[in-house]
Parts: C-alpha cells; sequence; structure tokens
C-alpha cells in the first residue's frame, strides 16, 4: 500500500494536484471526505467541523463562535481526536491513497507515506484565485494576500500541534513542487511519474 | 537553451545527482571546472580559489589566512565577481548545461534556470560521509556534524551576498528534492525524467 500526503499553501494548486493525481493513479482521494465522515460520526455539520478543525483553538488566540472558549478548547480537541482516528482508519483499510492537508504526513508517520510540498509564488496564487473566484467575491489583491496569510498562518499553527518540524519546512517533505507558472494539469502527470517512479511501481 | 542549477546540502548527494544528470541528459557539467577556470584567469592555484571562494572575507567573521584581512577581502570580492563572470560566460555558450551551486540559480536569473535544491536528513548525510571517506578520515559523528553546518552555514552567508531568499528556503527553487534512504543513481534519472517534462523536451 502507498500513501501519499500533499500539504499545500492555499491557492497554490496543491488540491488540484492531488485529486488530478488520485485520478491518473487509481489511488483513493481524502480531503474533504474527512470532514463528512468526522461530521457524521459527530452528528454535527460539517461546515462547522471544517471552520473549527481550520482554525483549531488550542493553536489560536480565543476565538468564541459565540460559545465561551474552553466550551470550543474541547470541542476542537475532540474533532481534532475524531480527524487523527478517522485518517488512521483511512489508511488501516490498506489500499493505496491520496490524502490532502490535515497533518495526515505526520499521522500518519507509521506508514511511511510520501510526503508532497506544493508551492507557489505570490503571484501566480492571486491569478489561480482570481480565476478561481465566484461572482461578486473579492479579488482585490490586499484581501487576497490576507486571506493567504490567515489560512497558511492556521495552518503552520495546526501543524505546530502535532510536529516539531514547521509546515512547509523541506526536512518534513521527500519532494517539494513549486507550481508557479505551471500548468497543474500537466505538472500532475510529470510529478505523479516521479512519485510512481520512486515508489517503484 | 536550457539551464539547470542544482544547490544542495553538503553531503546530500547533489553534486552526483548533477553530474548524473547531465550524463542522462547529455548536457554540459560545470562545477569544479568553474574554480579551475577563473584559478586560470587569475593566475592562482585552484586549491586557493576554492578555499577563497567557500569562504569569502565578505561572508564571514575575519579569517587571516596568514594575510591581512583587507587583502583577503580585495582578494576575495574579485573572486567572486570573476566567478560571476565565468558563469555568465558559461550561460552565453547557449548549450544546455548543469551548473551545480556558486549561486548560478541567482547570477543566471535573466535566463530562468531551473533550480534544484537537494538535501537530506543528518543520518543519510552521515552515512554517505562514511561511505565515501578516504582512509584515516576522521569519520566520527561529531565531527561530521562540524562539518556539515559549517560547509552549509558558509553556503548560506555566500547566498546572501547575492539574493535576499535565504539559501535552502524553497521559494528559490522549482523543486526540493529529498534524498535521505534513497539511492542517488536511481533517482536521478527520476529527476531527469521530471526536469526534462517541465522544460517540455
Amino acid at each position: 500500500m502507498n500513501i501519499i500526503t500533499i500539504s499545500r499553501e492555499f491557492a497554490s494548486g496543491g488540491r488540484e494536484l492531488g485529486k488530478r493525481m488520485a485520478d491518473i493513479l487509481g489511488y483513493g482521494y481524502y480531503d474533504s471526505e474527512i470532514i463528512l465522515k468526522i461530521a457524521e460520526n459527530q452528528g454535527m455539520d460539517p461546515n462547522y467541523v471544517e471552520n473549527i478543525l481550520e482554525h483549531p483553538a488550542a493553536a489560536q488566540i480565543p476565538l468564541t463562535y459565540g460559545r465561551s472558549f474552553s466550551v470550543i478548547h474541547a470541542i476542537s480537541t475532540n474533532l481534532l481526536v475524531e480527524q487523527t482516528k478517522v485518517i488512521k482508519e483511512i489508511a488501516a483499510l490498506g489500499k493505496n491513497c491520496i490524502i490532502v492537508g490535515r497533518n495526515a504526513d505526520v499521522i500518519l508517520e507509521e506508514y511511511n507515506p510520501f510526503r508532497i510540498f506544493v508551492y507557489a509564488d505570490c503571484d501566480s496564487k492571486i491569478k489561480r484565485c482570481i480565476s478561481r473566484a465566484h461572482e461578486g467575491e473579492d479579488i482585490s489583491e490586499k484581501y487576497l494576500i490576507k486571506k493567504m496569510k490567515q489560512i497558511d498562518s492556521a495552518r503552520k499553527k495546526t501543524k505546530n500541534l502535532v510536529s516539531d518540524i514547521p509546515w512547509g519546512q523541506k526536512e518534513a517533505y521527500d519532494l517539494m513542487v513549486n507550481t508557479s507558472n505551471r500548468d497543474i494539469k500537466t505538472l500532475t502527470s510529470i510529478v505523479a511519474s516521479y512519485v510512481t517512479a520512486v515508489l517503484g511501481e
């Protein structure tokens, strides 16, 4: 069984790369599927689960979401534990898979996953955001840069909860792919060939 | 014309990867060739040139090598300028090539080189040092770790002379390859395929 994990900067195209690679390789693909499973197990709304997991209280300055910090802290800790459980269940299926985000690279360390980090320069990420924006969405450079910083910062903090190696630092990955000015579809087949060759398939 | 630059942690196998990749792709290969050319142009001993360029005075606490700091500073500045000139001359030949180290990625920015960074975990680098050591060489872990830190630290400092992006930081590279526990020969063909595909050959 091969497990490929993809960590990525917001708007770098990492999620698309992961999804396309799963299609090319015929691997299982897990991303929002993890959120849905947690939500189902906990009887919670998936958006609520996602929101809490992207900004877990343990990694943040207190955010209340209308409740007291201690309640949110308990919920987010519980959801992080549940997320770890769901990710381990996916690995325990024993099937080839690609998992995007959620610190699966650290959680599944014992399976020796192939760990990819996807990143890009600021201009490329802004272009990507603009090309994918819904009508009426704020696509000012100022807003997009702020959003990128916020999301990546939350990812950094969440990674710090489970690992000593900071998010995005090379030592934590087997391959780091810069997608700046590259077409993700083309790049995906190239990365897929790399991973397939390294995993000796 | 394609230019591939390889920056690498000491003992990560980056130089071997570069040499093997040049052989696979039929590209020119430049590493110590640059030192020899500078030495020839300046009428200096190649070992002396290499020593100065690996520890340029401008990036170091004064090192005298038996001369005054100001003299060494002038020599090392002159050699850095000469190195830049030689690297630009290589690019101006207009032939596909691979250049290892020496900040060629920054110096040749205008040619849009494909920039690779090669790294590995400490254990793998120690094993690599031991496997390549000459008889009688100090191969104690303590010594090797000290040596790795010293050489990489000098590379960091030398990079700081020419770029705002620190040595080894992902933003400065197109691809970062972790060679830990990998066979360099096998990995080289895989990386070569990646680069060839990205460069659209």
